[in-house]
């Protein structure tokens, strides 16, 4: 039977999403976890990777599990998951689902806060210049018109393409903070946190709109901001037309 | 010249506010910070201890420093400061103002939450029980009726007497936890976690309001429910009439 598996984590201290060697990622303990449990081979699909550092509020993945599941398997599994990685839900599906390729839209937040804050600094990112939220907004609209998102994407990428449809992108001032939201069909890799690196040169008034718009035409990830850091990245959901 | 220190931290990391030996405790960076900025002998007097784990959102020390202190030492000792402990203000006081004596309350809270939070589970305490907050904020009208509280108190400790007076006491549902709130002209040590576990046998019916009213009359700490985590603590006001 093939399963959906909703989980959240915070990924201080992780490699990351993806299972690789010599390094402790987020699937590798799920995987051992189950394993532990249902004591079968287990292989499990996420939606997409989240780079080393960046956490999730919503994580889907996919997996088939021969055995009947135990009633109590999240109450279990969250047991033995240390306390950095939550499992939300787990439900049937379809044979056929498939948690990366059925994935409709997925979206990110990006957390920024001014001054020094003890209870921040690990889930957001500190950045201290005057920001002019209406520009950068006024840059979001500009970035939706666009679809090929090159300049904002690694550079040695093994991508067939470049084209994202974005659906969404604003910031908003609230309490603590300011967020940036985005929703797309897919991401490249390091793309949104390539975006908010440049929409921040946008916001301290580095460069104007025209200027952003050209980093877009240009294709070239050289013209574009740097890369901010992954601890203000979630995350936080990944669509499904049906399930 | 007398000063007055606000600050915050996240008390994970640390041994608690005060200085002791082989242990990092916030007061002491406090001290090697400003001993290293301002190069003289630096000695700190902090409103009230904080136990190791606990955090503060608001704590306040006073200090007298013989130079003229630089207009960015904010900038700088949050820099030299790890990423948990963050000055928020420094201002010049009257030479007789004491950051104990002086402050004529106190306030925090405790948070609670329910099913596992990857983002929760070290500034809140994950307690899965129903709870029957009515009757957990009954069981607060009790409590702020009575002045000693010798049942909440550390048995081993070197005070003269238990008697605070509680001018607020609780508990409120917020969108991620239960909040306990609870206000004081001092705390004993210990007092607010053993506390919260008493008032959690309550909200659980384990204990009734009439069972709770005597746990506070017997002045018995072994009558009194547990200490709850530190995790949960936050220190969150230090009042001072005017300063």
């Amino acid at each position: 039977m093939r399963y959906k598996i909703d989980l959240s984590y915070d990924g201080t201290e992780f490699h990351g999403w993806q299972i690789q060697p010599n390094a402790v990622t987020v699937q590798q303990l799920i995987n051992d976890k189950l394993k532990l449990v249902l004591q079968e081979k287990i292989n499990t699909m996420g939606s997409g990777r989240t780079d080393t550092g960046v956490h999730a509020r919503k994580q889907v993945l996919h997996v088939d599990i021969q055995k009947e599941i135990p009633k109590n398997l999240i109450f279990r599994l969250n047991k033995l998951l240390p306390d950095s990685i939550a499992i939300i839900n787990i439900k049937p599906v379809k044979d056929d689902f498939h948690a990366r390729y059925h994935a409709q839209s997925r979206a990110y937040e990006y957390l920024i806060h001014q001054n020094k804050k003890p209870f921040l600094e690990k889930y957001s990112y500190n950045f201290n210049k005057v920001l002019q939220i209406d520009l950068m907004n006024s840059a979001c609209q500009i970035l939706i018109q666009h679809t090929n998102f090159e300049s904002f994407s690694k550079v040695h990428t093994e991508v067939n393409n470049f084209n994202c449809v974005v659906t969404q992108a604003f910031w908003r001032k609230e309490k603590n903070h300011y967020k940036f939201y985005i929703k797309a069909n897919r991401f490249l890799r390091n793309m949104v946190r390539a975006i908010v690196g440049t929409l921040l040169e946008v916001g301290e008034g580095k460069i104007d709109l025209d200027q952003f718009q050209q980093i877009i035409i240009s294709k070239n990830r050289n013209n574009a901001g740097r890369s901010v850091p992954a601890q203000g990245l979630y995350l936080t959901e990944v669509n499904y037309d049906k399930v």
